[in-house]
């Protein structure tokens, strides 16, 4: 657990046990396939994002607990169906479902979860807008990944923005907002604390993206490189695809259908060295100016500091 | 169309454009996959049956259309990720998603899919009983799916029972019963009407595995044995494993790997000789005995001798 989420430690807790029954079920291949995905573990970030959320009211964690495992289920459903996406094999450093089990077995597994999510919403909050706002982030996620393939070596920084707003940003949105919402906070606070975490997760996607290629492999728990081999083209690319001085060297070896590992080493030689890194990160860093600005209009208690703080995190982070 | 449904012609008609109108999607891919979807058709029995079973309270088209297309958007979301779990070629005889687009992108239309059915439902209804619904079947069609995996190769009457009534059943049994309740049917009534659903659901699963062994391909759309193929067993191969005299040849031959044509066809032919399909159509009618039994006692009024008509055109299906 990041040390950053001291305040939602015990919390955390509860809602890792609670992860774990409820990804019991009595069919065994369920029962193999989640619980797999348990002990793979995770950071647990939307469930945090939602406890912290939950502070600015009256919190209480019961009226919390549901949303943040509903939308930690949620997320775990996308991971699953993105293997099945991507042919990837390794997920946080580990073989992922699909490469344990093919790919009929995690559509099937990330369906489960999903409708999981949604029942735990439906059979705990009488309010609409919980499943209301899971589905349409569904919606939206599917709708984002589509994107991916259309935009599939094709640059184009406002496609590059929709997709991971759909991907990534508006989950952790809804963790914020909901979170904020089952403590019964007014809508101009859920509503600031949904728009810190849109901030916030744009940030988080595009310094993922950046790390994709910067990163020490050991830590990153997976290659370098992994997106441009998969034909996915992210911020860094698309700035040093503007502006570098061999932007025909690279976009030929962007749009190459079978990348050597030499191509990609080359690829991102020629981003890092146009500075495509450091614009990418300047975006994220705007982005989180602006997730700090929405802090900045809350009460300044030990959750805000928290919030601001992974914020910061986000900022630093190498891995 | 089927003739029987000349009742809800016109409103059949209506969900038809309205599917078309909801499959219309920004995002060029998706509007691609469904409307592909849309224009390979379908019987739509699930808008069929909510139009139906509305019938039974105070009728009105626009009060029942969500269900109706809801559910048929759930019913494709389903064919397309069954597609991905197949690796199934051909769908009502043409191309699948799956084939066209790969499982990739067949992964995500059906998430789509599904996500618009829980919104269709969330924004036209105040009562949680119709998204609470189709979450639970969600739910219970993923755990069918998986408990085939769970059983391939090996025959179980009770895990195929289970199986049908997750894959199939319940989905009709959800049609009927939220037709009913957006009409404002009293609880009796469409707790009838779900149950006369899941009977008719299981006899229709039931026989479309007796056809997929006996029927003329042409008709069926596609190759004769295609589940033993996929070493799914069916109920006709269960009561031929039980009571063949050959159970040890049958059993060899349901148990390979790899089924050449020729297995294939003397599988089906040691499941005929022994009584295996006319069995398997018996409990079919039983279903449908029950089916019957629970119109009998709804009010007798067209819609109820259309849902009969259904019951009876079951009985007597070829293709």
């Amino acid at each position: 657990m990041l040390p950053l989420l001291e305040l939602v430690r015990d919390d955390l807790a509860v809602v890792e046990e609670e992860l774990y029954r409820v990804l019991k079920s009595p069919n065994h291949l369920l029962m193999e396939t989640s619980s797999y995905l348990f002990r793979a573990g995770g950071k647990r970030l939307r469930p945090a994002f939602a406890l912290l959320a939950a502070r600015f009211h009256d919190y209480k964690l019961e009226k919390v607990l549901p949303v943040a495992l509903s939308l930690e289920l949620a997320h775990m459903a996308t991971l699953v169906h993105d293997d099945v996406v991507d042919g990837a094999g390794l997920r946080r450093g580990k073989p992922s479902v699909k490469a344990l089990w093919g790919n009929r077995i995690s559509t099937h597994t990330g369906d489960y979860l999903l409708a999981q999510a949604m029942l735990i919403l439906l059979s705990n909050y009488q309010n609409p807008i919980f499943v209301q706002v899971l589905a349409h982030t569904c919606e939206k996620m599917c709708e984002g990944e589509l994107i991916q393939f259309d935009s599939t070596n094709r640059p184009d920084l406002r496609d590059y923005l929709r997709r991971i707003r759909c991907k990534t940003a508006l989950l952790i949105q809804a963790s914020c907002q909901l979170g904020a919402v089952s403590t019964g906070a007014p809508p101009a606070a859920y509503q600031t604390l949904g728009r810190f975490g849109y901030c916030l997760g744009m940030a988080f996607q595009i310094t993922d993206d950046v790390l994709d290629m910067v990163a020490d492999p050991e830590q990153l728990g997976k290659p370098v490189g992994g997106d441009l081999r998969q034909g996915i083209i992210t911020l860094p690319v698309i700035f040093a695809l503007a502006q570098s001085r061999e932007k025909e060297r690279l976009s030929a070896l962007v749009a190459k259908e079978h990348k050597t590992e030499d191509d990609v080493r080359e690829a991102i030689r020629l981003t890092k060295e146009c500075g495509g890194i450091d614009m990418a990160l300047q975006v994220a860093g705007k982005y989180l100016d602006r997730a700090q600005a929405c802090l900045g209009t809350l009460p300044d208690i030990p959750a805000r500091r928290s919030l601001s703080a992974l914020a910061e995190f986000i900022r630093g982070r190498e891995y």
